[in-house]
């Protein structure tokens, strides 16, 4: 536990749950998807075109996070997150979020405060409520937070793994590798060294700045990853044949969409190394260790998505929050090949596996 | 850890998550509410209605469970149970399930598996699919497993906690202390006796049967409580007015009906020990201790709910699952006495809580 949390303050094990709920409550705010906010048995939220899309997500103190690294507000937000990139990665839109927090009881109620703010500015960076959620005791030491996002079709088709086609391009929305690059300096011993100072526009950047500011923002991003919701949504609208975020690295999660769809996907080594493969990976990473990040690196929550290779989105990139990055292209599943090959060629590494990793 | 499960067998950090869903998922039927089955990033249930209700709840290990008294599908069976009866309260029909399992890598796959099959009988038994999950490594000794259930209203409005009026009564659907009372005996170092033998129709019982039967039945249903979703459905059908179940014990239940509908409720003494007050309860636990939990008894998962004093389900009880009993009446609140009371009088004890408990 960090030093800032270990003041003096009410522990979990001094408040009621109501007491609790009344701390964390007022920084959810209800966005008019609720028709039942959060205080009943359950929740109602709208699901206009008659259906919902769910998905849930987990994180453990100790094994998904440490807290020596990220505040109790990074972790809320790191876990928002994961979870609405899934939604988004289905062509759907947020709408509603259930966080459990099962904790020892000598957390500090602060602690679960900081969450709580976390999650909430996050939910409100992509426009969802929070509207329910579980308080739960557990052993000496435990902290676990749990999220379940729920989403709207809108009317649209979801983005399944499995529509990808013989001839489609896979495209990526957002960075590769910043998450696993931020982790790898952690495990360095590494401390983030907090933003850099800016310097007067048109001065040169003092000697270290954009080494320091790699080192910084990589680790910031390790510990509170962004997605683009509204991406998903413009990839659905503009024909995206198959999609999924980028949560156990691009390799193996191509492979999951090359699976599903019995196809290959061969990415581009040229087009990595020129969009991917650069600052800020490269200010502070050796060359082998920003690629094999670019490759194999998880909790991005970039989104990655198959399209047909005409498909003006990708030409005229007119999606508003960024572009999209050809990165590979679909072909046809070939016994003699891995899945997902480079260039052609077998890949070496996977990605993150939760038990052995 | 139960003896069963330290028997040799593949742990979990042994497997892949791959490998451990696809021991996982054939439990799971997938039924007509399901649009997009678990395995894409996120499911899509149908919300025929235009809205879905969501729920969460959360046992760890240790807290909410032990591994000596309890098998691993029985908590996947309590864990369903306690889920789906927050869907019932509102009125609701369940329609999918989101299973959250955070442990550590030592735990046996079977464990796991036999979690599945537990909670796969239950939502079985409640006509309900597994829709997605997470999977998640955990400390040393840590095993979490969270449900999200989701429901639909079918057109109907929300059954909520603050609608009860001066002038209704307040009935239970099920049992009142069952799950307490197992509590309560095993906290007294008992273990459970198993079913007794039937014995020929017409033929006296052994001796201590009755005793050894109650005990079973009571330790048995602390374990795995189950709930009668129906009923909530038709007792929203017959004009509840406002409607929980009971996780946390009738006194505080029924205050959080009271508090949010700005009433008081007036318990039946006479009722509740005519109708719950009895057997199995009686012959086992000494009547202060089952008054006790009649009155505190939590995770019992009964419905709970007030209607207008007229309401035809009261006098025909013609709700196929079994009937209504009252056990109360809704009066105005009255700043000199408590939102609950018991013929009128303060009553001693509240219920559980998370943390202090």
């Amino acid at each position: 536990m960090s030093e800032a949390h270990a003041q003096d303050g009410p522990r979990l094990r001094d408040l009621s749950e109501e007491d609790l709920l009344d701390r964390i409550f007022p920084y959810f705010v209800q966005r008019e998807d609720v028709l039942v906010p959060p205080g009943d048995d359950a929740a109602v939220l709208r699901a206009a075109s008659g259906s919902v899309v769910a998905t849930t997500d987990t994180m453990v103190l100790g094994h998904d996070w440490r807290d020596e690294w990220s505040t109790p507000a990074e972790v809320g937000s790191k876990l928002v997150t994961q979870n609405v990139a899934d939604i988004a990665a289905m062509g759907a839109r947020p709408t509603g979020l259930l966080v459990t927090l099962a904790a020892h009881g000598d957390l500090p109620a602060r602690w679960a405060e900081e969450f709580s703010q976390g999650v909430a500015s996050q939910a409100e960076r992509y426009d969802v409520s929070v509207v329910g959620g579980d308080l739960s005791g557990a052993p000496d030491g435990v902290v676990m937070v749990s999220i379940t996002a729920l989403g709207d079709l809108e009317g649209r088709d979801p983005v399944l793994r499995s529509g990808a086609r013989v001839g489609d391009v896979l495209a990526v929305h957002g960075s590769l590798g910043w998450s696993g690059a931020g982790w790898w300096l952690y495990a360095q011993g590494e401390t983030d060294p907090g933003s850099p100072r800016p310097y007067p526009t048109g001065a040169e950047p003092p000697p270290g700045w954009h080494e320091q500011s790699a080192r910084s923002v990589l680790m910031w991003f390790h510990r509170t990853p962004v997605t683009a919701v509204s991406s998903g949504v413009v990839a659905s609208l503009a024909g995206a044949t198959a999609m999924m975020d980028v949560s156990d690295g691009l390799v193996r999660d191509a492979g999951r969409i090359a699976r599903a769809s019995r196809v290959r996907i061969d990415l581009d080594r040229t087009n990595l190394e020129r969009d991917f493969v650069d600052p800020p990976l490269t200010d502070v990473l050796p060359l082998d260790v920003a690629w094999s990040q670019v490759l194999t690196g998880g909790e991005e929550h970039s989104l990655l998505a198959t399209f047909p290779a005409d498909s003006p989105l990708l030409r005229d990139q007119s999606d508003p929050d960024g572009r999209w990055w050809v990165v590979g292209r679909v072909v046809e599943a070939d016994d003699a090949r891995p899945r997902v090959t480079l260039d052609g060629e077998a890949i070496q590494g996977q990605g993150w596996d939760h038990f052995a990793g």
